[in-house]
């Protein structure tokens, strides 16, 4: 659906509010999750202790979560800057998440090796596996694809609505491997009591709740048609080029 | 972005592989949860015995998974009906995920009320009531906006894009809810020897799996822009005298 300059206009009123939710909602999810592994589970470590542990759920939360969720987001945030700019904007982000994401997970399965816990059991595990493993093959063909300068336009403008989909069905099967995770961490640790509304069981869940929030929110703001960015004369011309060779349509090098 | 004739016959070579997969994967879905609660559960019962509890996840898989995700994928499947036969068999199918998915919701606080057992204290709880409820404000919703005659064209196009966001984002909520649902009822069940691999375990997992590729492949068969309904005659007549009322553009009625 393309939009009118006044639609466009009026819909780019309320766009840094809504931006500006999804940075508050994402701040928040760091820093609960922060403050539940400091607070209720004796801060951070390196040592194959449970303090090892918690870096597990931060590293996550912040790589998988916030930095994703922001990668994502700066297609629509940086409207006006060049594309290619942006393109390297984006996977500097992904690259800082994907790093961010290799210390939680080595953290967790350090903290098990050295407890004899067995890996890789738990439905959480699955599911954040495949994720991650998806996010990995997503990261190397982004930078293939969109960013080594030999690959033709045909096989970008193929893959393009492939990587936006899977990018945020990644980001939702990221967010459902947290309330996974945050579900096994209140059974492991406050099973007798988390049935009485303890603090720590209702933080857990306000947290829940919070990502569900994060993700809805990213969400909206990538697909809302009106917060799209605006077609750059140059982007342009490299559309109307690729149109003619394909006689397909829009705006292939426009996530 | 508008498609060619050319590549919307091409992209629809595949459709009905596509629907034939989610169909497949919903249905297996159905299956796997009605056999574990089966055959490692003892079946089903309305007694307030843990056969009651059997009676939810079933109920929720069928409900807000399964009927939900086939309501989504009607206005793909029947692509050349009456736009109003698909808005009332979409409506019939929500009405039916909402009457399963309230025996399966009295079917677990039966149960925990006959056996002393806390309610709404989890994640799983809160994430579950929060979808449900969303699910119940958007079918009627749904009904006021698109169903009920009198409602004004300007505002069925305001709700449109919300309607299909929050439709999408709700399934995912549903799936994550199903997620924890599952994690819960392992931990509850197999705590001892979920870390061995057990035939449970791995039923469980793989059902989470299995519920995470519905949602991927509804999701992507709802998002692709090749499957979307094409325009019918009279609709494109109400969509053009909507475009001259608003200087918007597209097809308002076409979710």
């Amino acid at each position: 659906m393309e939009d009118s300059p006044q639609r466009a206009v009026q819909g780019l009123g309320s766009f840094p509010w809504y931006v500006g939710g999804t940075q508050v909602l994402g701040l928040a999810c760091v820093v609960i999750t922060g403050v539940w592994m400091g607070s209720y589970h004796g801060g951070y470590a390196w040592d194959g202790s449970g303090q090892e542990f918690n870096v597990h759920p931060l590293c996550m939360v912040l790589g998988l979560v916030f930095l994703y969720g922001d990668a994502i987001l700066v297609y629509r945030v940086f409207r006006n800057e060049s594309k290619r700019n942006v393109k390297i904007l984006h996977a500097v982000l992904h690259l800082l998440a994907l790093i961010i994401s290799i210390v939680g997970i080595v953290a967790v399965f350090d903290f098990h090796n050295h407890n004899k816990i067995p890996n890789m059991y738990s439905l959480h595990s699955w599911c954040g596996m495949l994720t991650f493993v998806l996010f990995c093959v997503q990261w190397l063909m982004g930078l293939g694809f969109f960013l080594f300068p030999g690959t033709l336009m045909a096989l970008r403008s193929w893959y393009l609505p492939l990587h936006v989909f899977f990018g945020l069905a990644m980001l939702a099967m990221s967010l459902a491997t947290c309330l996974l995770g945050i579900s096994e961490k209140l059974f492991f640790s406050i099973q007798d009591t988390y049935s009485q509304f303890v603090p720590e069981g209702i933080l857990g869940n306000m947290l829940g709740l919070l990502l569900v929030a994060f993700g809805i929110l990213v969400g909206y703001v990538v697909t809302r048609e009106d917060f799209r960015r605006p077609p750059h004369p140059e982007e342009e011309a490299l559309s109307v080029h690729f149109k003619t060779l394909t006689e397909g349509g829009g705006s292939p090098t426009s996530p």
